[in-house]
């Protein structure tokens, strides 16, 4: 199973990445270079490609702490309105809570303090004055939400109670930092809930998963939903979501826990029930993060650079003019007409820099925007302009009137497009395995090896060892056939593999 | 001029704030009874409304910091989407900054470093180890921000260059707090511009001052633009905005701050001109806080709760089933279909709780929904529905069929009325006062007194002494005409006053 707990010596704040990647040659619109080939070097193709495409900036002074430059702040800020949309719709209500939480307050449910203990900022003084008590920067929110929810929790009415705050967590990770996959400031959503039943929780996490399932769709990224034994720290349960790298690597992305009563307890989260009768609520609690943009870059990104599908895209559209010297101002006016045209329903951009025509369109295939118009006095005459689609290189020619619904039809078939293409290559990184042998040569090959597990935890330990790669996690939305590689009955479909 | 620097023994964490309030009556949705009125205790009213009508909840174990709960969280959340549309539309771009800046980085504005030094929040561990180098979490993002800006402004191409974010601050407040007022961890909106001109970058300041303006009416808060003398630390010259509270006091909401090139100098952030030539950057901050829910609260709530403008509420309408027992079924399928009919449009909730209508009605004007719709047997049998206002209390009889091209213009309407109630009360708050004692008349009297002004600080520090209040700031907007209140001719228009 993914061991989050091993430690390593910490590193000193000013410690650069685990190895050292190439540099991008140096980015000049006007003479543009490629990046490293996707396919040759995997990990040096990404680093490059978040910096030259101007997502993140990892320049920052303390390691594991990540600047959002604009373009790569709009792929978050309109993943997290899809997201939060979505739960506004089912339920979920919006609020804020501290980042800072008093020690004792985090220490209230031993399993959670202990599972965060070497992670854990702490705050101690304030100007030149030691606090009385140490406080934590939220690592999660459990611990700050669940004292205040003993005080909102009285009876069943208060039920189910569905809150979620879109927000930073802290940890120190002691592990090599990796952006936006491993940091030690971490962008996420954080949802909790608290239900009168444990039937009821159960079926909160089925609409937890529906979520993000919609939502990594949205974003383009097929998703392995996997139960994993090492769960949540202070949680009963947990289901977890898995992108699966170019690399034959998995990412651990949102995850969905039942936490049963066990916070309830700790923090005395009470209610009385239709009959007077006290109990505990039985709790869920589901988080995702910045890493959705990690896999959004690495999933379907190409040599070109990013490949964004429309409903994540800062820009949907952009409009490059191909201008020449004596019909300058009659193409720049209709690509400003174009714009306007476009923008109630489209999130457009009109590249007017005074740069060529293909350094633009090299600057916008970098950044993955879904079409390009190009917009020429010829086109003009035509009455048409030209359509790009950057998932395909795809051109085609449109009748100017037309050009509301055609983009609109083009960037569904698009988007669509992204994801269908993404999940045939999930499906073609996984492999049946039968045998550790097998499993062995599948993950070396750079894959995820699927398997039948007859259930026993030591069995999966052994696997891990004879493989040299994780035993991820099993599936209950597969149906077990035949046997373990152990030779006993399979009960669970397992998904073993290295991860990130 | 505002204090904000005066210094008190630092309270201990679980120190209450500074005087007991009035707990609020025992809140029983189906036996309402009344807050303290607002006007006999202004400062009651506020803590109980706050309170009661679930914007947050002060009892989280760290003084200084909130929880805000879904209902208030929802009118700060409309509050920053409003804005952030606006910084769009006016070209800022929305970016993330990291909350934990190296104690190197913070000191290297030495002025800056200085204003906040007492209110910093210093991280010192990590886990069980020391970190190398404190780190403080954000007071402010200058320095984080700059840093960056360093690297990322080489030319005159990459200027103006404006970016936001909407995050927390943390001060560890040394003077008393105050909820929504006076915390320690600061909801706000940050926007840096940096330019290649100090006339750029002095009509930039009109352009922050233009959106804020924007964001306040739409708020239905009126402001009093200050110049200040205590400016941001670091800034060359700030301007502020003030509303004047019911009990005549100012609160200081968001300022407009040119920075010259101090930041620009101290950090580095250098660009080369269309002639080659280098310079540093001309910059601007401004900054907006959740004191503009405060303001929402106290200017234009009543006795019987919050009064929000359409623009920021939640729920702009609430519909109130009114059931019979023999029509229970009828009433409510109406009620939905109402519902379905405005929720493409409008904020809409429909209130279907197992309560009387009473309750209801008490519930939602405590929370301010701007309309309230009422739908019962004899409503549906004359086709009609009953719409009361929440700041006027008027009642409507509306056509169902026509209900939705009502709703709208009603809400207008209302808007704008609160706004003008709000800066007919500000007017009638700001007196002329041409002597020290008159000053201290007024500002006994409970309000903020208008004056013209030589120019002199010193004579302002007088005045200060004088009337014991605060010479709040001086404004560019009005003609000073006559004297000073010493005998010297006048430059400007001062204002002078108790703050908050």
């Amino acid at each position: 199973m993914v061991d989050r707990k091993k430690e390593k010596p910490i590193p000193k704040p000013k410690q650069k990445v685990e190895k050292p990647v190439a540099e991008p040659k140096k980015h000049d619109i006007d003479n543009p270079e490629a990046l490293t080939a996707k396919k040759a070097e995997f990990s040096d193709w990404y680093h490059q490609l978040i910096k030259v495409a101007d997502v993140i900036d990892q320049r920052y002074p303390f390691q594991g702490f990540l600047v959002y430059k604009p373009y790569g702040y709009g792929i978050y800020d309109r993943f997290i309105k899809l997201l939060e949309e979505k739960l506004d719709r089912t339920g979920h209500r919006k609020v804020y809570f501290p980042a800072v939480i008093p020690e004792r307050l985090l220490k209230k449910e031993e399993s959670h303090i202990a599972g965060f203990s070497e992670e854990v900022f702490w705050i101690t003084r304030a100007g030149k004055r030691d606090l009385n008590e140490p406080a934590a920067l939220r690592p999660t929110s459990e611990t700050v939400m669940y004292e205040m929810l003993s005080l909102w929790i009285r009876s069943w009415r208060d039920l189910p109670l569905k809150i979620h705050q879109s927000t930073s967590v802290y940890r120190y990770e002691t592990k090599h930092t990796r952006p936006l996959i491993r940091d030690r400031e971490i962008l996420w959503n954080e949802t909790h809930t608290s239900h009168a039943t444990a039937a009821e929780a159960k079926a909160q996490i089925a609409v937890g998963k529906k979520i993000y399932s919609e939502i990594y769709e949205a974003a383009g990224i097929p998703i392995l939903w996997l139960n994993v034994a090492d769960v949540f720290a202070g949680a009963e349960s947990a289901i977890e979501s898995f992108a699966i790298f170019p690399d034959g690597r998995g990412l651990e992305m949102g995850s969905v826990n039942n936490l049963g009563q066990r916070f309830s307890k700790a923090f005395s989260v009470k209610f009385k029930d239709r009959e007077g009768k006290e109990d505990f609520a039985y709790q869920t609690c589901y988080g995702i993060s910045e890493r959705v943009i990690a896999a959004a870059v690495a999933i379907n990104g190409d040599d070109k650079g990013l490949v964004l599908p429309p409903s994540i895209a800062p820009y949907q559209v952009v409009i490059v003019p191909i201008v020449t010297k004596d019909k300058h101002e009659l193409v720049m006016e209709k690509a400003r007409n174009l714009k306007q045209k476009l923008e109630g329903e489209f999130r457009v951009h009109l590249d007017d820099r005074e740069v060529s025509a293909g350094a633009k369109f090299y600057d916008w295939e970098l950044r993955g925007v879904p079409l390009r118009i190009e917009i020429g006095p010829k086109d003009i005459e035509r009455k048409t302009v030209v359509v790009v689609r950057r998932d395909t290189g795809d051109k085609v020619n449109e009748i100017e009137a037309k050009i509301s619904g055609r983009v609109k039809e083009t960037l569904d078939r698009v988007q669509k497009d992204i994801y269908s293409k993404a999940l045939q290559n999930h499906m073609a990184k996984i492999v049946n395995a039968s045998s550790r042998d097998d499993m062995k040569s599948v993950i070396e090959g750079g894959k995820f090896a699927r398997t039948m597990w007859c259930g026993d935890m030591k069995c999966a330990q052994i696997t891990e060892k004879a493989v040299d790669a994780h035993f991820v996690g099993f599936t209950e939305d597969e149906k077990a056939e035949g046997n373990c590689v152990c030779g006993n009955a399979a009960k669970h479909v397992g998904y073993v593999g290295k991860t990130y």
